[in-house]
Order: structure tokens, then C-alpha cells, then sequence
């Protein structure tokens, strides 16, 4: 569950807890996002690394969206903040460590050129994730989306706030990388 | 270069053949792709698969990219056509072939429905292949594209006819998972 | 009357009765449709079957428009629910069921790709129902309504959230059936 | 086949002609639609009616295509053409005649009035055809096929231009309606 | 000023009569329209009227607004409703009434067919005044206002819900009527 | 007709001259409009002026329509060309020409400023003509349009290029002055 | 920061003071613009002026924030309000004072005509700014934004309401100027 | 005259030499910019210089448009070519030299980057000018203007292609400029 806030949080932990004494129900303060597991859960563990990477504060809650789903599949979740291209220093400053990750989702908004930038400077397969900041001609994630899909760098996308699925499928990645190291 | 007709792919024979007498010069009929490589060029081979899946022959051009260039990067790849969604039977049949690949891309027009479809058999990342088939409202692609944004499978997606981004993100994923393999 | 509340099914009823104490007032907790008829109404019986297909809970209460309105004209109404196509198990169990109807709607959001599968897969007529759900671009039901007019099937379509005129037409060919029927 | 130019016709027939002599290939000059029959054709036949109307002569071609399909099908294929609303004179001349249809299918470009005053005449289930007439902003059959979607008379639409899909849909409701009378 | 609650157009009629106890400030239930005259206030009066048509309940409030606004003008204004073209004997029984007037103005929403036929049927200039009913795609206005710009009938059209600017423009062509006759 | 080429007006009154030897054909080089009278034709006459404004030398053939239609229904037109409000002086240097006329047309491309620049400086009313001229976002005619919708000023609009329209709803309105004149 | 209320202005005036008690935190009514400066803040101070020109009353809050951006950089700003081209007596009074300025941002809304009548009167560059008022079709902006992208004049553009850029991309220019100036 | 062929620029050099033997016409291959001045021309020539960069080789010829308006208003013009972002080497190594400019015209298709990246790094004021490559949904140019209109970075825009707004903008910049100097 996404985006629940604390009270709804609550409410999901007490009927889980209900059924089952043992479960265990965590919030992510940041993103809302609401882990519940069984009493007896074996967490997956993949060996495989997903590189989470945001543009600005805005961009947050959405790329952690991204983060919980790909860290409850079992990745190793690397969260890289406050990259935006207004200041290229910054992304330059997080190369190295983004291109440890074998896959890597990049969340902007508004004129969402960070996908690309970061598309560019790695060798790993990049999912944009388009965010809905923006106001007025191309808001609401349309310029940031538009931007993903005439991308200069190869990659591929999810629509606008789509954590959920960008997430998920760098967990595909992950879990098809892990096979293949176990192979 | 992808949708070149038999006389461009002549002339780049001619003028790569004066340079480098030992040089190839393919050209694919189907999709108009043109492949050149130097003499003493080494292809490289991964040990992972990309499956190339179409709905319709309308679609093979654009699949064709895709598979052209995958299967340059290295990866071994499957072409699966005429799978469209309006009769079921021919997308069940090929499912057990498509499961074997590391990594699909499934092209279509119209109302692309075939990228959900398949993503919910397999368990391999999908990316979709939007194709600009299609007229009236939604035409061009637009519905297609729109489809795989809104899919209720999990699956990432590229502009409508990008077969080469298409391709080239296949290539990346196999190529992560050959190296995983290599480990 | 569609999508009423408790209370203002509660105050219709209050009115009618006061006019007809013979009057009834039904309100379909699903759906929120009301239903009211005069003390000696006669309720119009139809020898046709309309079947309402819907892809997920989601699409219930547009379903449960167009199911009212056909069993209003006196068809009778067959609800098939929660048969997506991201898992193609759940609508081919239900294909023999959907098979018995003269006229079929198929109510689905997001992708919509219901529409198609349905259509392909039985000889009546069908109808989608585009529902408005999904989010980003192609968003509020554009691209299941897009999908259903770019459709490789045969199919017509009506508006987004056109519950009710999705019923008024299935129930105007139900009424056709019926009355060939009777000659 | 549809909306083929003489020369093709003949191509065609002459194709066709070498693998079956018997075989008949004719073209309708109105609409440009091919029809081949093998030489041991027998042509379907339902006790069923399709009226096809059209608001002008700009409508014609698409028209036909719808007439041509339900017409193969089998179905009994009335014709009424030039009844747009700028006078409705013309469409309450032929009202009586359109009310013997078991469906009927109308086609309009522009603003696509016509469907709409139709549905309001007829009790027969109406599929609206819009037709790619107009310019300037909702030309290119939009604002038709969006009056068709606002319709305040019951009726389904297909895309702009479908005159392939609406006669196939006409067809199908023609061929319910005659197999009830043949029970 | 439109579209008034009865508590601003209180609050009006108390400011102004402070400053000029012989002002009048009307509020019509109906539209919303709140009208405020000085005490010396003289009424314009032209000899030339205006009809303003509506097809439904639901474009009351803004064919409200334009006749409340021609007839401040001095235009005689004669309101016609209820004359929408799902059912075409309303229209046609006050057509003698219509054409009496200089300039008539034609409020419609959903698909807006209104106004093409009004036009078809006068002549006399006509305004056309698209509403924002409707729902889904083509809705807030849009396909009555593509209507009137794709109409087959001689018409020029405002804004959406723009009843303002056609009871001017209404009370502009009053006023050359009106000169005209008094010269 | 309108918009015809030197030889398509040959053949037409090749065509019109064997029915009608004293018929006359008559085209308009700068707007390719071309008018074909009977030869008994007698020409209407209204007391009553239409002026058609164009803003730049882009929007004379689009203005030259609405000209020749609203002269063929007998009124006087009157052309003020090049007004564009890129500089002032001009519009404001035609202001008093302007004013003599008893309905305006004006014809405005790119931004389409005109027709609102212009109904604040006239009583007379104004119809609004967007030219295709203009690219890029806003093109073809679409913001010239979209400016009229939402002009400051009172006016009412046709759809773009739409000369016709606009010449024979000036026509209407000239005919209502003359008629009132007359009376 | 920009567009708060009173409440926040004092919250943010709170939390600044208890670090830094010279701190001054200023909110302007018109524009609700908060300005926070240190106790040893030094305002910077520019030869070189900027004009902040508003088409009517509804742009002034985003007008407003252009003129707060580009004073708090140091520019001398000068604001001409209500000068709307429906009246072009009002912006031709004013032409002289504009043309003193070494910069204009130009706020409009509705139809936006303003930014390509102001161009056109001066020398200096010009910065359209559009503002979202406005409704139906190229409402929100949109019909403003367009119409300086269309311009006939030449002129360049930020998003609809982003007083801000305008105003920042001014003072750039400003800026530019007074170290030309300094030299 | 810009995107002339060399058979225009021949034929305008003939009709110009007829009127002026000592005319010059010379044309751009690059650009196709064609610039005619009479025999007696004194070049303008300011003391400000304008970066004109460019992110591939498609856009060429529309920042050669730009470059060639600017030069002929007398600015000093650098080009800058082949710096797309999805390689940032390239742009970083031409920083220095495009932060000599007092003013910078960005031109870039596709995802539209560039401008947002160089505003980011330069102080001078930045104009985008989005360029009409890339294709299916954001394609024509739409992308890029909607990722200048939503940009992070300070910078004004221009419609898509319009390279000589763009040109002339910066040159009445460099004019504020140059004038500023020589005061
Ligand atoms: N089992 C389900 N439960 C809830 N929603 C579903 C389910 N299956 C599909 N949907 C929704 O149905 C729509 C499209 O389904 P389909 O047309 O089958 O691809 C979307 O609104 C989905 O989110
Ligand atoms: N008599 C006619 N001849 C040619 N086209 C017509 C005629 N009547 C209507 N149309 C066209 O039919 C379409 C819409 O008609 P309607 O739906 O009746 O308002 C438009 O394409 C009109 O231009
Ligand atoms: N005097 C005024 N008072 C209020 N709004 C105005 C005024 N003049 C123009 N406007 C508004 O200014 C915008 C466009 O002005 P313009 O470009 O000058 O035609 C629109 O938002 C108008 O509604
Ligand atoms: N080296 C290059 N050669 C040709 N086109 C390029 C190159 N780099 C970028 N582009 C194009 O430049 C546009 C946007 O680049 P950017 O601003 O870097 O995102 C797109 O049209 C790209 O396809
Ligand atoms: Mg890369
Ligand atoms: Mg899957
Ligand atoms: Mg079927
Ligand atoms: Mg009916
Ligand atoms: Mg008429
Ligand atoms: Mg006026
Ligand atoms: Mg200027
Ligand atoms: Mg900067």
C-alpha cells in the first residue's frame, strides 16, 4: 500500500494484527508507503542492485514509491537525492555510486531532463519515472513524461507517479539479474 | 539504419566496400534494416535472450528494429508474430516459447493490448513497443502508447515506433544479465 | 436514477410514496442506482439475455449502471466481475456463461483491454464501457476509450462512465431479439 | 477490400481469376469496395434489415463501406443518403422508411448532427459513423465523433471513419435478430 | 452581474441603496442574474427583439445570462426552452415563434446540435451558445462548441458558457436593427 | 465556389456557357473566388455596408471570401487591408473608415489580435476570422481562434479559414439593416 | 517566496526572527509576496530599469511577482496596470513611461494580446507573461500563451503565471545592462 | 529571407542587382539564410556578443537562423555545435567559451535538455529555442518547448522553429547591451 497516511496506517495494523498476532506493519514516514507482513514472512533477498535516483524534494515520495516496492522483492535499494540538472555538479558528484546498481530508476518532474543526463553517463538499463510538478503548458508530468519518451539516451518509462510499477519492474530486472548470478 | 530501401543499402555497400574492401553490408528484406560491419569486426554474443513479440504484420517493421538491433549487441533473439489479442489462442500457444527469453519486447498498434496480456503470462520485464498503426482518435499509436502507460501489468514502455529504444533497452538488460551469468 | 446516496434514495422515496402509497423505491447498495415504480406497474419482461462483463472492482458501479438500465427494459441481466485481462484465466472461465448472452458489455478502465478479448472471443454484439479510471496520461478513462475505438474486434463503443447508455443500448437490441423471437 | 481505385480491381480479378476461373471479383463505383467470391460461393442470407444513412454526399464512400460489409453478411441494406439536418425536411421525408430497419447505422462529418436526431426518431438500436469531413479545430471528423459520444439519444459509436466496423457491428445485430426469428 | 447567490445580491442591493435610496437591484431566480438601476435610472428600449433558445433545463443559468444582458440593452427578449433535438417535434412547434425575432441565440451542451438546426430552419443571424454539460470525452463544452464551428448551417458561436458575450453581440445586432428602423 | 485556380474557372464556364449562353463567370484573381450568374441573373442590393478587415497580406485570401459572399447577398464591402497590430498607426489610421460599415468582418492569423483590438474601437458587431496562418504550438489557426474565444471585447467567431461562414453571417446581418431600413 | 497568506508570512516572519533579530520579513498585500532579508542584509542596486506591465486588475498578483524578483535583484521597477488593449487609449497614455524602461515584462491573460501591442510601441526587449484567467476552450492560460508564441512581434515567453521566471529573466537582463553600463 | 533554396537566392540576387548593380546577395549553405543589402550599406556592428548553441546537427539550420539575425543586427556571434546532454563532456567543455556571451540562444529538439543544462551554468540570460526533430507523442517540437516552459533553470522561449524570434530577441539584447557600453 502507497501513499496511506498515519492514521490509515493504524487502522491496517489492527485488523492485520487481528488475524495475525505476529504480523508486523511499517510506515514510511517519507513516502506513506505501508509494508504489512505475515508473523512467520521470510523476506526475500535478491543479489541485485536498485539505483533510486530523484531530482529534487518534490520528486520524493514518489521515487520512494519506487524504493519500497523494488527493497520488498529483495533488492538493495541505493536512494540518491537532490540531483536535479540545474546544478550538474551534483550528478556528477553521485556517478560512481549510481553506476554500482545493476538497474537504475531516475523520478523527475517538470522539464524531467534527469533521466536522460543519467542515461547517458551509466552503462545499467534506466526507467524514467516522470513526476507530476510543473504548473501550466506541460504540467502535472506531461513535459517531464514527453520528455522520457523523446529521450536522446536510451531508456524506457512508466507514466506520471507511476512508483508503483517503475519499482516493480527494476525488481523484474533485479530478479532476473540475482537468477542469473545464482545460476 | 533501419528502413532503408535496397538502393540506399547499395550505395552504403559501395562507398563502405571503397573504404574497407573486407567490409559487410546486410540488408534485412523485411525490415528494411542495413547492417554494416568492418572486416575484421568480432560480433560480440551474449548468453541471454530477448524475445521480439507482434501482434499483426503491420508491426513487423518496427519489431524488426528492435530485434536488429538486439541481436547486434549481442543477445540471441526470438521472433514471435501474429499474436494479436483478438484471438487468444495464437498468444496462448507461443506462451511456453516466450517464457524462455531473459527479456521481451512486445510491439503493437491499434489498442496495444498485447503488452498487458503478455506481461501477466510471463514473469521476464517486458518493455512495450507502441506501433503507429491505427486511425481516427487514438490513431497513430496514441492509444497504443497510452495503453502501456495505463496497463495494469507490470511493464515499462518506449514512444511509439522507437524499435531501436526498444531494442537498445533489451540490449541492456541482457547484457546485465550475460555478465551475471559470467560471475 | 444513478449513483444516488442512502438519503437521497431515502427522500425520493418519501416523495413518491407520498403521491402513490403503492409506490416502490429500490436503491442497489453496489451501484447507488434507484429505482422507482408506480404501485400497479407492470415490470416489462424481455426473452433476451444481456450479459455485464467488468474487468475489476474499479468498474462495478459504472457496470452496475448499465445493468440496471438493461434489466429496467426487462432483459434478463448476467453480472461476470473481476476478469481482467492481466490474468487471462478468470475471462476464459467465464467465456462459456458470457457465450448464453444476446448482447454483451464489457465495462474496463486503465488499458481496456477487456473490450477486445470479449469481442474476440464471442459472436453477439458488444458494447464497451470505458471506465474512468487510471491516472497520468491517457488518464480519467481517455486511453480505455481510445482503445475501444482503435479495437482489432468488432465492437462499438459509448462515452466514458456511459453506464447508462451502455444498458439503454444493450437493452434496445435485447428488445429487437425479443421481439423477433416472439413472431 | 475497401476504398480501391479501378486498376485495383482489375489486379484483383485477375489474381483472384487464375486460382479460381469461376471466382467473381466486382467493384462498386460509389465506394471504391472490391467484393471476390469464390466460384462455389453461396451468399448468406438473414431476415434481417440495416438501414444506412447519410447526411451528405461528402459521407458516400464511408457509408458504403458500412453497407457493403452488413450487405455480405447477408443482411437487407437500405440506402438513405442526403438527409442532413441543415434541413430537415429531407430526414422527416424518410423517417418511415429508416423505422422498417432492424438497425441502423448513420453516417455524418462536421458537426454530426444527424446520428443523434435519428435515434430520436427511430426505436431500432442506432450506431453513429462519423465521417472525416470538416476542418479547422474539431475537424478531421472530431467533433463529430464527440457529438456522437455526447449524444443526448441512445446510441454507440464507432471511430471516425469505421465504416468497415459499424456495418460488422450492424451485422452482428442483424444476425441476432435473425436467428430469433428463425427459432 | 451573473450567477448570483440571493445573499450577494442582498449584500449588492444593501451597498447600493446607501449610496442612492432610489436605486433598484433585481435578482432573477432563474439565471442568478442580479440587475442594479440607478433611481434615475431609464430604461434603453429597442425596437427590435431577440429570441434566446435553450435545449434543456440544464442550459437555463447561461441562456439566463444572455437574454438578462440583451435585454438590459433595451432588445425585447423572448425565451424559448426545452426545445432540444432528440425530439424534434418541440422545435418544430415553436419555429413560427423563433422566427420572429431579429437575432436569435441558441444555447446547447452535449453534442450542441441545436443551434445547426435553429439555423437551418430561421433566417435571421444566429448565435451559437455551447454549454458545459456533457461528461467524458468531449465534455465541459467542448463538442457543442467544435459543434458550432463545424456547423453545415450559416452560424457564428462564443466561448463556452459565454452568455454574456452572446446577449451583447445579440444586443449589438439589436441595436443596428433598431437604428435602421428609425431611420 | 472559392479557391479555384484560372483553369478549373475555365471549365466551369465552359460548362455554364452551353446551358446558359448569357450566363457570366467571373473569378477573382486574388482570392480565386469564382461567381457564376445566369444570364437573367438580376444582382440583389442591400442598404447596408460590410467592411472585412484583414491584418496582414497571409489573411487576403481567407478575407477575399467572406468579401465575395457577402456581396453576392447585395451588400455594399468595403476592404481595409494590412492592419495588423504589430504597429498601431495603421488600424488606428482606417478607425473612422471602420465605423461606417454596419457589421465588420476581420480576418486575423499568428497571435490574432485584431478582431478584439478592432470590437473595442467599433459599436458596429464584429465577427472574428482566424487565418492557419502561424506553427508551432498554437498554429495553424488555433491560437487566432482561441484569442477570438476568449477576446476581451464583444464579439463572436467562425471556425478557422472559415470565410465563408463569417461572409454570409455578415450577409444575414446586412440583410436584417436593409430589411429595417426599408421598413 | 510567493502567493502566501498573512498567517504564513507571520510564521516565516517568527522563525526568522528568533535566528537572526535584525531579520526583516515583509509580505506586499497586492501580491501576498513575502521578502526576508537578514539584519545585515545589503540590497543590491542596478542602473537599470524594468517595466511590469498588466493588462487588467486579474494580473496583478501574477504581474506582482515578476516586479518583486526583479526589484529584490536590484532593478528600478515600474508598474503600469490596467492597460488592456480593449481600450487602446489607455496603453497609448502610458507608451512614453514604458519606453523608458531597459526591460518590460508584459502580464495578460484571456486572449494575451497585450505582450504583441507593447512589443510593437517599443524598442526594449519584451517578456510575455500569461496569466491564467480565461475560460472554456484556451481558457487557464492557454489562449495567452499561445498568443505570445504566435506573435507578430517579436518577443519572448515563460509559462502561464510563472511571475517569478518573468520576473528573474528580467533582472538577468537588468543585470547584464547595468554592468554594461558600469564599465 | 531564411531556408532558401540556391535557385531562390540566385533569383533574388537577379531582381535585387536589376535595382541596385552594387547590391550584394549572399546565401548560407548551412543554413539556407539568404541576406541582401543594397550597394550603399553600412553594416551595424555592436559591441555585444551572442552564443548561439546548438545540441546536434539537426538543429543546425533553425540556430542558424537565429545566428544569422543576430549577426545582422551587428552582435558578435559564436556558434556552438554538437553539445546534446546525453554525453556531458561535450558541454562542459565548452562552458567557458559560451560564458563570454552577453546573451544565449539554446536550440535543441528532441527531450529539449540543452537550454535548462546551459541556463544551469551560465549567468548570462538564456532563450531556448525548441527545435521540431523527434517524433510520435512530445514529437514536432512540443517536447522540447513544453521542457523550456516547465525548465528548473531561469530562461524565456520562443515557439517551436522559430529561429528568427529567437535571433532578434537576442540581438535587442545585445542592442541594451552595446547601447549601455557606449554610454
Ligand atoms: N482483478 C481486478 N481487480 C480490480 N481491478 C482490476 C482487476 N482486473 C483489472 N482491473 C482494472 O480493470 C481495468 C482494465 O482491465 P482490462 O481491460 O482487463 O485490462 C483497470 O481499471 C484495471 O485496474
Ligand atoms: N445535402 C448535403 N450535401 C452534402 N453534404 C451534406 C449535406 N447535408 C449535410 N452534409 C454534410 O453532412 C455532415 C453533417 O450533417 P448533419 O449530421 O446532418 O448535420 C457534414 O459533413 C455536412 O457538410
Ligand atoms: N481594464 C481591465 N480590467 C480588468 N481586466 C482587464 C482589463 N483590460 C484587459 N483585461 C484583461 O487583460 C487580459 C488581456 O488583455 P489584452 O491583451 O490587453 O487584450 C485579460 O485577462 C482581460 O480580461
Ligand atoms: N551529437 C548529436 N548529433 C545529432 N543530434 C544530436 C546530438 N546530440 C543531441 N542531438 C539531438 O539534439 C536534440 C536534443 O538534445 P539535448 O538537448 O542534448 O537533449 C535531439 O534532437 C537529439 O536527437
Ligand atoms: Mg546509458
Ligand atoms: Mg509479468
Ligand atoms: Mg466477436
Ligand atoms: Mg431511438
Ligand atoms: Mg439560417
Ligand atoms: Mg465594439
Ligand atoms: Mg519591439
Ligand atoms: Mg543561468
Amino acid at each position: 500500500m502507497t501513499r496511506a497516511d498515519e492514521a490509515t496506517a493504524a487502522a491496517v495494523a489492527s485488523v492485520v494484527g487481528d488475524g495475525d498476532p505476529g504480523a508486523t506493519v511499517d510506515r514510511d514516514d517519507r513516502t506513506g508507503s505501508v509494508v504489512a507482513h505475515a508473523g512467520d514472512f521470510e523476506p526475500p533477498s535478491l543479489d541485485a542492485a536498485v539505483a533510486v535516483v530523484a531530482a529534487g524534494t518534490a520528486d520524493a515520495p514518489v521515487a520512494g514509491e519506487a524504493a519500497v516496492v523494488a527493497s520488498e522483492v529483495g533488492a538493495t535499494v541505493d536512494r540518491v537525492d537532490d540531483v536535479g540538472v540545474a546544478n550538474l555538479d551534483r550528478i556528477l558528484d553521485q556517478v560512481d555510486r549510481i553506476r554500482e546498481a545493476d538497474v537504475v530508476v531516475v523520478a523527475a518532474g517538470r522539464e524531467g531532463a534527469l533521466p536522460t543526463v543519467v542515461a547517458g553517463l551509466v552503462d545499467a538499463p534506466v526507467i524514467a519515472l516522470p513526476v507530476s510538478t510543473g504548473y501550466g503548458v506541460g504540467g502535472e508530468g506531461v513535459a517531464a513524461l514527453e520528455g522520457a519518451l523523446q529521450s536522446c539516451s536510451v531508456l524506457t518509462t512508466v507514466n506520471v507517479d507511476a512508483g508503483f510499477v517503475a519499482g516493480a519492474q527494476a525488481g523484474l530486472i533485479a530478479r532476473a539479474v540475482d537468477a542469473a548470478r545464482a545460476e
